[in-house]
């Protein structure tokens, strides 16, 4: 049966998952959160972070509207923000790379070179990696980190009652591809999110020891809200006016003749965190210094988040499917 | 410039790797051996061990050839191949996996099959992953892995005066892929080596405690004695007659007009081990039960090995290049 016929991506990670060996006593988290949480040591030692993410050409990049340097920050501040959406401090990284037979080398080294400003400005060591030939070029990235036990964040955390926030403004990346696609112009800020993004490992550190769940922005804010209700067996309203816009973006939706708040939801790539957080440690989080922008709140329910607009409640639909 | 230009993968890596930062106070040992060598807290604790391998279809497998099962399972192996050579014991597995639009999940879901098969059988569970559509079938693992300091087993640790052993005879999976492309008859046993191999973390607990270098034979046996030269600043000699073949090898080179100790030299993917040891150990070896074969010893010099045959002394030749 096809992919899209079984349900998708998540569908498909369901039914891989249970053809192989998935839990152990000192796996705290496995397949389902933004990295794997391993038990290394008695707590409070760290726990032990992992994600893998893998890049194709043509699916997740193409090379005739970003850079070598930009493809290879892109890789690099995906994983990161796993990491970071964890409450973590990235340590380790390890690279696989395909390149097909008219790749040449300076492309790959200025892949690298992305990869390396991403890792410097982060404190990552690459300490392996494999590189091949194949008939497209494709970037795997796997990024080990460590966090306190006491600062885990996780999808599985959020409780109704806390209030939804998200770091950023959204919708730029998904923006700035929909006009790439149709070939309108795209503003620099647009284009910046969409080809250069930057995690938020900064905002984490500081958010990690406040908040309930959290989940980062990587296929569209409805795609993360689910995963937060699925795995938090709770519900979310998400008021559509308080989700936080570019004018840019604003601007992308009246040229696309697109609703703006729909990059936003179905759209990916922000690498924005969303976190729930109860209401008595708003003051904390003020304190932090960190931007934030609060979307929602969390409710009772089954896992059937709702969006609130000008027309009323609807079913807040699911972000990006890799099939 | 093309990658075959600036020398092939071996020069890639290097010229990659200076572009990211790759040096640390706790890694051990980075890129360059078949797995990096993490310390996470003072010795005598564990070292973290971490090696990731991408297989890309048509490069590294052909479906008409191989079922999804054994595709799984070579990819399992040649990454458990990779914690054995350093002496360590795999734990948690990382799988990326791109599927292309006609491919179904019955077919992802019986190489899952494979993985797990390789996963059970050696304790490995597996903690997350990644999925993706793109134009071409790969599979990327990342392995985890944890050796005790003193077993650790590393490229660099051969010493003048060394035996040089194999864990087992050599060059089928080579014989192998080299008939099918020629559309001749595979016998089973080459088969079997080329499709489903096996790698020897049996051999390698017992062996780890006993030997200098070791480093597992993934591109024949040429590139890996360069391997151990290189890193270990030595020469060596090997001893043609020596290296172990099976019947069927050697009837493989009778049917390709191809001397039969090629496809163990230039060929790749046996995933047996080739380690140094001291003759001293010899005894102590013997006792392990592990079957071994010597085919040469390490000599003082400069990373030039040679090979003994009948016709005289020859450059020993290196394996496979994967650009």
């Amino acid at each position: 049966m096809k992919i899209e016929e079984i349900g998708g991506e998540f569908a498909l990670i369901d039914l891989l998952s249970e053809r192989v060996p998935n839990t152990h006593g000192d796996l705290v988290v496995g397949i389902g959160d933004d990295a794997a949480v391993i038990r290394t040591a008695p707590e409070p030692a760290p726990y032990l972070l992992a994600t893998t993410d893998i890049m194709v050409e043509d699916r997740h990049f193409r090379r005739r509207w970003a850079g070598p340097e930009q493809i290879g920050i892109k890789a690099a501040e995906s994983n990161l923000s796993d990491i970071a959406a964890m409450g973590g401090r990235p340590t380790w990284m390890f690279i696989s790379l395909v390149l097909t037979k008219d790749t040449d080398e300076t492309w790959a080294r200025r892949l690298y070179d992305g990869i390396g400003a991403s890792c410097r400005r982060h404190g990552v060591i690459v300490a392996g990696g494999d590189t091949t030939r194949g008939a497209v070029n494709a970037i795997n990235i796997t990024l080990l980190g460590t966090v306190a036990p006491a600062h885990l964040c996780l999808r599985s955390q959020a409780l109704p009652g806390d209030l939804l926030m998200v770091t950023g403004p959204l919708g730029a990346s998904a923006a700035a591809l929909d006009l790439l696609t149709r070939g309108e112009p795209v503003a620099d800020y647009l284009l910046g999110k969409h080809l250069s993004p930057a995690c938020r490992l900064d905002a984490a550190a500081s958010i990690a020891p406040l908040v309930h769940a959290m989940i980062d922005i990587s296929d569209g804010l409805g795609s993360e809200v689910h995963h937060i209700c699925n795995r938090s067996q709770v519900s979310a309203e998400i008021h559509a006016d308080a989700i936080p816009l570019h004018e840019t973006v604003r601007a992308a939706g009246e040229t696309l003749q697109t609703p703006p708040v729909d990059f936003a939801i179905r759209g990916g790539e922000d690498y924005e965190l969303l976190f729930s957080i109860k209401a008595e440690n708003l003051p904390a989080l003020e304190k932090t210094g960190i931007d934030f922008y609060k979307v929602g709140k969390v409710t009772a329910g089954d896992a059937t988040p709702v969006l609130l607009t000008a027309e009323g409640r609807l079913p807040l639909e699911r972000g990006f499917d890799h099939f």
